[in-house]
């Protein structure tokens, strides 16, 4: 159970405590080291971070795969990870990354490649 | 149930098609219009995002507390969206933002306030 004390020292604190949600995952927001456009959003599982934080490469937990996952270990697209931002309550992260690649599977640089204008998908410019 | 077309329409169509999780919510990655800067993660059900889009105010679902939340309303400090991005699988939004005041509950201009530095969290420049 989660107390105010646990949530100040998350807060306030230098520990690095992340909070898993009821599914055991983070937040994750990958944007580009150089340029800070988002490239992607993904969810680790603590293996996931532990593997990041060992390797220097972004690994995440599929979802829908129910799997860990290196990023761009079929595609190649790995993303090199330079720095690792937390937010105030520890439940999500910024990955700020230089890509190998498209980091999208589409082959788009990023999986934003759409803006909602109106109501309809508009390509980014 | 999610199939392989709805897949594809969701990845190369115009339209939006929101793809919220097994607790009906998107989730929501809050950029500083000007600077690219991560501001907060949130998260979004049908009616904060019907809310958001029809306003042009940031709304939320806080998973804490089980309630809709104009972020603001308390503070003052509202997110004035000038851009919604949506992912290849439309599963998660980015939405570029002109805060108000700062964008942390703490204070902090971000939520993303530390980076992680080895194993403990140190000031972000």
């Amino acid at each position: 159970m989660s107390t105010d004390s646990d949530s100040a020292r998350r807060e306030a604190g230098a520990e690095f405590l992340p909070r898993f949600d009821d599914r055991g995952l983070l937040t994750a927001v990958v944007l580009h080291a150089d340029t800070n456009a988002a490239l992607m959003v993904a969810y680790m599982n603590a293996e996931a971070l532990a593997l990041t934080r060992s390797t220097g490469e972004a690994h995440f937990w599929s979802r829908s795969r129910q799997a860990l996952w290196r990023k761009g270990e079929t595609s190649g697209n790995v993303l090199a990870v330079e720095e690792v931002l937390v937010d105030c309550d520890q439940d999500a992260l910024v990955l700020r990354c230089r890509p190998a690649g498209p980091a999208c599977h589409t082959g788009a640089p990023s999986c934003f490649f759409r803006k909602l204008t109106g109501d309809t998908l508009t390509p980014v410019s």
